[in-house]
């Protein structure tokens, strides 16, 4: 069918080894979430046009969907999601009958955008989120709850896949806004927005953007320097002289996340002021998360409080969420190889062919490892048995079988063989799937 | 974000209850496929249009996909992908030189095709696709293989998550071909399009179709009319009179295959000679799967034996390879709620909190819970007891800790309530994880 090969910049693939490491990476991400309660969803790939049209920025990046000879420009179109944070907001509003809150729920699933392709950016990738939403009101312990959970996941990734651990920056939006306001500022979210830069353009750049005199310049800047790895941030803030409600409220959200996330993870956490995120529609606390000594990668995850996720006239639904970005952290390393599964086929055994004739006897062996749980395949064709060890070792199995059900195993590893019967062997714990082979993670 | 909710037809979504009976289903098929050797990959969404151009019939139904305010018919056209065998043929050219070939994967994915919305048919919907590829040959005891490890799958589906049992019917292109050929047809291919909506459109306005005179018509018709659970089909087949080596080619390979399958799965295997499936590219035996005493829903699984997937001038790769209809089988139940889980949530514990001071103490017992693979959630707010207990019981969540480390643990089923240490206690197996509730699956 094909004939033409073609790579499209910006949709990352992996080879099987790759993939298999990817699908490590998922199933942890899974199993963490459900240990916490959360219940996994699905959303369809695409949402109204005009649902998708509505987060300013992103929009020239949405993906339009039509039927090839369909007429373009039609009040049906659709648009791939960008994030999962908009189709989750739609299924909340259209399930909230049938759905108990606060909900929580994960959600693992690719998105699309059609940025420019470049380094760390891309047009297809997979992301992770949690979410918890309550119908009215939900209780602030969850911005602490999901903040630990993306912690507790990462350092799984790190424990188990030798990921570098992960370090959590977190701002809350209320303390900037009460700053702000207290300064005498009138559009604090258009400060909020030029903060967002500070990264990117410098301090210099984001004066210039700032609707500010010289002195509440000065004060935006001096907040936007505060760091602390527990509460201290509070008493600086104090020093800078504002005060208003909406600031103490936003002291202490923060003061209880940070004193609680720096409890369960000390060191990996850090109150840092000039944390902004882009989005307008968080409210409260605001996380962003990267990979300890690889500033190279920027954000890998991120979220924080909203007030009302969707409303539906009778009912806001607030809630708190946190988003992995899988492929920002895996496509580099997995498209250069540097993370690879030991072999890149789940067979553990290769279960050699005397002849053709005798290939049903193969196949009874096979039947019986596998009734056990132990992947394998029959070798395609019947050679002498020398090339057909050679054929494992070309796909990295570590076992090979001759024989029927009392038969003989061969690690071709070691060379070593013995009387084996097929259906009571087992490989030993650490062969039984493929493990992972770290090579110098350089992103 | 969303304030207006828009259920799109022909694009599926489940409650997390339906949800967590897919992700079973795509666990088993995961698991089956590995257990098997099979290596998954996961395929880019998109391909360049003129790849997805090529199949003729659904071309029309292709979803294109450009960026809100890119140029229209622009070159660099993309398209939603309609199947995983066009992306596989892609992915096996662009990456040979790193397969190890036979190259056995699966792929579980979504595909899209902007059918028009009816019964059955969706625009978004997953398939489960397994192949077995070679370079430049492959044997065909993979043509068994294939099928064999889908009806083991679907064997799973049937036993573990009560789907009705699987049928197939089998057919070979080169009998056909042979057969058609053999009868001075000059066009068999334009036969095997006809023959192939003999379901659908009747005998009568199939002949109206053939360019065949009344004999040849008769023929055709009394070809598609054998059926045979063995290789009696054979003996039927010569009945007709035709013979020539295609033919014979075609009733040796489509015996073996019959004979084997049906060694393995008695009754689950036909011969059906009116079996033609529409795609082209198909060169040997094919396959169709139904359910047993589902025929409204019409083939859920079906493949075949191609002598070409693909060439890149130096190389052709040879395969075989079937397709599950993840969604096309799932859909109707899950959206009925025919097919549920025990529980819409992972959590079998909800941790009581005596008062907001003390909440630390339940998520110390929630983390001691999670060490040992207990899925829990705490209590969101600290209400009386007995409102603690009603929540749980809204999500189904079974069990409802009291205290600390050294609590109380409450059946709140049963009512039965005992001391249990949180480091040690571990739900019966049957509770752990949410077991499926089969409704009445009338599809």
């Amino acid at each position: 069918m094909a004939t033409k090969v073609k790579p499209l910049s910006g949709f990352p693939e992996y080879l099987p080894s790759g993939r298999m490491v990817e699908q490590r990476v998922l199933d942890i991400l899974r199993e963490t979430f459900e240990l916490h309660g959360f219940a996994g969803i699905q959303t369809r790939s695409v949402e109204p046009l005009e649902e998708l049209s509505r987060k300013g920025e992103i929009t020239k990046e949405v993906y339009v969907v039509r039927r090839l000879h369909a007429e373009t420009g039609g009040k049906d179109d659709l648009g791939l999601h960008f994030d999962l944070t908009v189709p989750f907001a739609r299924y909340v509003l259209e399930n909230a009958a049938a759905l108990q809150f606060p909900f929580r729920r994960y959600q693992i699933q690719p998105a699309w955008r059609g940025e420019r392709p470049q380094q760390g950016r891309y047009r297809e990738f997979w992301q992770a989120d949690i979410d918890i939403v309550g119908q009215g009101s939900l209780a602030s312990h969850h911005d602490t709850e999901v903040l630990l959970v993306m912690l507790e996941a990462a350092g799984r990734l790190h424990d188990e896949i030798g990921l570098p651990r992960v370090i959590a920056r977190v701002n809350n939006r209320k303390l900037m806004q009460g700053f702000y306001t207290g300064l005498g500022i009138t559009d604090p979210s258009a400060v909020i927005a030029a903060v967002d830069k500070l990264d990117k353009i410098g301090e210099d750049a984001v004066r210039a953007l700032l609707a500010a005199d010289a002195g509440q310049a000065d004060s935006i800047m001096a907040l936007g320097r505060i760091k602390s790895p527990d509460d201290g941030f509070v008493a600086d803030v104090r020093r800078l002289g504002a005060s208003n409600e909406m600031l103490e409220q936003g002291l202490d959200e923060l003061a209880a996340l940070v004193k609680a996330v720096g409890a369960r993870f000390p060191g990996q956490v850090v109150a840092d002021l000039s944390v902004a995120r882009g989005l307008d529609y968080y409210t409260g606390n605001v996380f962003e998360l990267s990979l300890e000594g690889v500033p190279g990668l920027g954000t890998v995850s991120a979220g924080g409080r909203y007030d009302s996720l969707a409303s539906d006239g009778r009912n806001t639904y607030p809630g708190v969420g946190i988003s992995f970005g899988v492929s920002r952290v895996l496509a580099p390393v997995l498209m250069k190889g540097a993370l690879q599964a030991s072999r890149p086929v789940p067979s553990v055994v290769l279960v050699a062919v005397d002849d053709e004739g005798t290939r049903g006897v193969a196949d009874e062996v096979a039947a019986a490892l596998r009734a056990r749980g132990v992947a394998c395949e029959v070798a395609p064709d019947a050679p002498a048995y020398g090339k057909q060890i050679k054929f494992a070792e070309r796909r990295g199995i570590p076992y090979v079988w001759f024989g029927g059900l009392s038969g003989q195993v061969k690690d071709i590893r070691s060379g070593s063989q013995a009387d084996a019967d097929a259906t009571a062997w087992t490989p030993p714990a650490e062969d039984a799937k493929p493990s992972l082979v770290l090579g110098v993670l350089n992103w």
